[in-house]
């Protein structure tokens, strides 16, 4: 390959989250009037805010949100609830405005883009974003999903999006998704990213019975095989892992998220397939870790294995599993809130609190 | 007593919800552009708040936060890692806007009232509400925490006070609680009026070490052996509990939650305390179940069971301990876009979508 390839760790500047001013930031929190930890994980989300942006004023007023849209060949294996068709008319209900994930940022002050990464039909539309790699991936259970240099221009694409965000002014970017039968893809990347048995990666999506979900496994397996009986030792794993399995939004998420780090911005992921972008992009550049706000435990099987595996805590637990970004933008007042503490809350002494 | 006692069912008006809408509401849920039960708790929760509002436009924009403040007897034997003082210290800090309930209720625009229900001397603040029952309740480990007169006055100015906010436009009013030494007063009435052990009813509360955590459950026994021999079939069983083992700002809470639920409004549960307000509100008049939105379960030793025990699952577990209505706060943008994705998603066949 003449390509830099952008699964070398040091394509991607994400400087390691300076730890030397928590000494000062854990002060501060535990001088505001209230018992020491009584406000709970919003005392952990503060320290982790407080440690990136280093400033005595937290901001999280500029908060977009990227929903990045993209086929999948195995979907005409049936193994999602939905037709491949679905993916075009939600991202159609997205530039409409009637889909849940408008409800949510509407309510919750966060700007919304939509990113075609690569859905079967184009859509014509200025308000979505156009960074299609091509008309859907491959169906991954016969053949590999993308090419190795497709899997680059994911990543290359994503940090654009992610750029072009942050230079516009956001202080924070959440990530959704949405992509008809892409569980399938990430419990495929889950599998080969992890070692761990294609049984421990795979639930059922939207809701597909127990026919279909015997099905799904058995193609998952198969490609998981093919990733490992075509392992090319010239290529980096992590490459290797997107173009055999991926999905055009997971690894351009991927790619956004290590631009968004780069940039010193937090990162706030979704669901199960957003968590398996991050994970991607953990192999990558795991500096990242710090800037990743996790925002729910979704129902999806293997998002509560994964989570525990990174050893990070979900803020919310609402039973959700639809993606899009939702379960994102319902922590973003959890995250406001803890900023809002931190700047805003008296501390013993200037209340005249005697605890 | 000559007194009408409003620890009788009769003189609270709730209505039963009605449930005869539930198809029609259901309907509407599953036909929005999402997989069936796709949005897990938030789908609870708008059925919860549509069958409380009959309407096809749920409202929650005029969300108000009760905090009610007073001060224990109990206090003097060194059961909180604070002194009484700082109940009067924090109604200070409230109504100069420096503590986390503030911030919270700033960031989630919701309107915030503070109560003085008994605190140890008053303030003189037009903004503070002035229900003082007495300057604190005695002692509960030695003595009748208040007589039976002023547990009824209690409710009743409880109720005025929900019963004001209310004809002033709320929609939904939260509820959170100050008093040092208040868990004392709550293990030991959620001890009496569920029969189970105060071992099982007694928890740290702001962060107490072993030793005085055993003197607490020590003095929550002897009130709680106390109100049980003194117990007396003349008057309602609820109504000694309070008397015996309560607090001002425990039985102004269940009376503005009674009332609440008579004007048909919903009501937001934040905490251990503010549950066993509601649970007394409950033994009272169950028909107020169906308006209770329980926002997270505390830290609180005895928080879950007594949750369970209701058979209701919160929405938040942040490991909060706080107490104010901090919990009821943070879950109102929860409430919030459960009513958004209810009024503004749009259906299948509206947006065109074909699964």
């Amino acid at each position: 390959m003449s390509e830099v390839s952008l699964f070398e760790a040091s394509n991607w500047q994400v400087a390691a989250v300076r730890r030397d001013l928590d000494g000062q930031i854990l002060e501060k929190i535990n001088n505001k009037t209230k018992p020491p930890g009584a406000l709970g994980q919003l005392e952990d989300l503060a320290l982790q805010l407080a440690r990136l942006q280093q400033t005595d004023k937290l901001v999280l007023d500029n908060a977009r949100m990227l929903v990045f849209a993209a086929d999948h060949g195995i979907a005409d294996e049936g193994v999602s609830i939905a037709g491949a068709e679905v993916t075009r008319q939600m991202v159609l209900n997205f530039l409409q405005g009637g889909a849940a994930i408008n409800c949510f940022c509407r309510s919750q002050q966060i700007q919304l883009s939509v990113i075609d990464a690569g859905i079967l039909s184009p859509v014509d539309d200025q308000a979505l974003l156009q960074k299609r790699i091509a008309a859907g991936t491959r169906n991954l259970a016969k053949t590999p999903a993308m090419s190795i240099q497709q899997a680059n221009q994911c990543l290359a694409y994503g940090a654009e999006v992610a750029r072009e965000k942050i230079a516009s002014g956001a202080d924070v970017l959440c990530f959704g998704e949405m992509g008809i039968a892409n569980t399938s893809s990430a419990s495929a990347m889950l599998s080969a990213l992890t070692d761990w048995p294609v049984s421990a990666c795979t639930g059922k999506g939207t809701g597909i019975g127990d026919q279909v979900m015997d099905r799904k496994m058995e193609l998952i397996q198969r490609a998981v095989d093919r990733f490992q009986d075509q392992l090319n030792s010239d290529i980096p794993l992590v490459q290797q892992v997107l173009a055999q399995l991926g999905g055009f939004e997971i690894g351009q998420i991927a790619g956004a998220m290590l631009a968004t780090a780069e940039a010193g911005k937090a990162i706030v992921v979704d669901g199960f397939i957003v968590s398996v972008a991050a994970l991607l992009a953990l192999k990558i550049q795991p500096n990242i870790k710090d800037y990743l706000f996790f925002a729910h435990c979704s129902e999806e099987f293997a998002h509560k294995a994964l989570l525990d595996l990174l050893q990070v805590k979900p803020v919310l637990n609402l039973g959700l599993r639809l993606g899009e970004g939702t379960g994102a933008a319902l922590v973003m007042p959890v995250l406001r809130a803890a900023a809002s503490f931190y700047n805003d809350m008296a501390s013993f002494e200037s209340a005249g609190v005697t605890v």
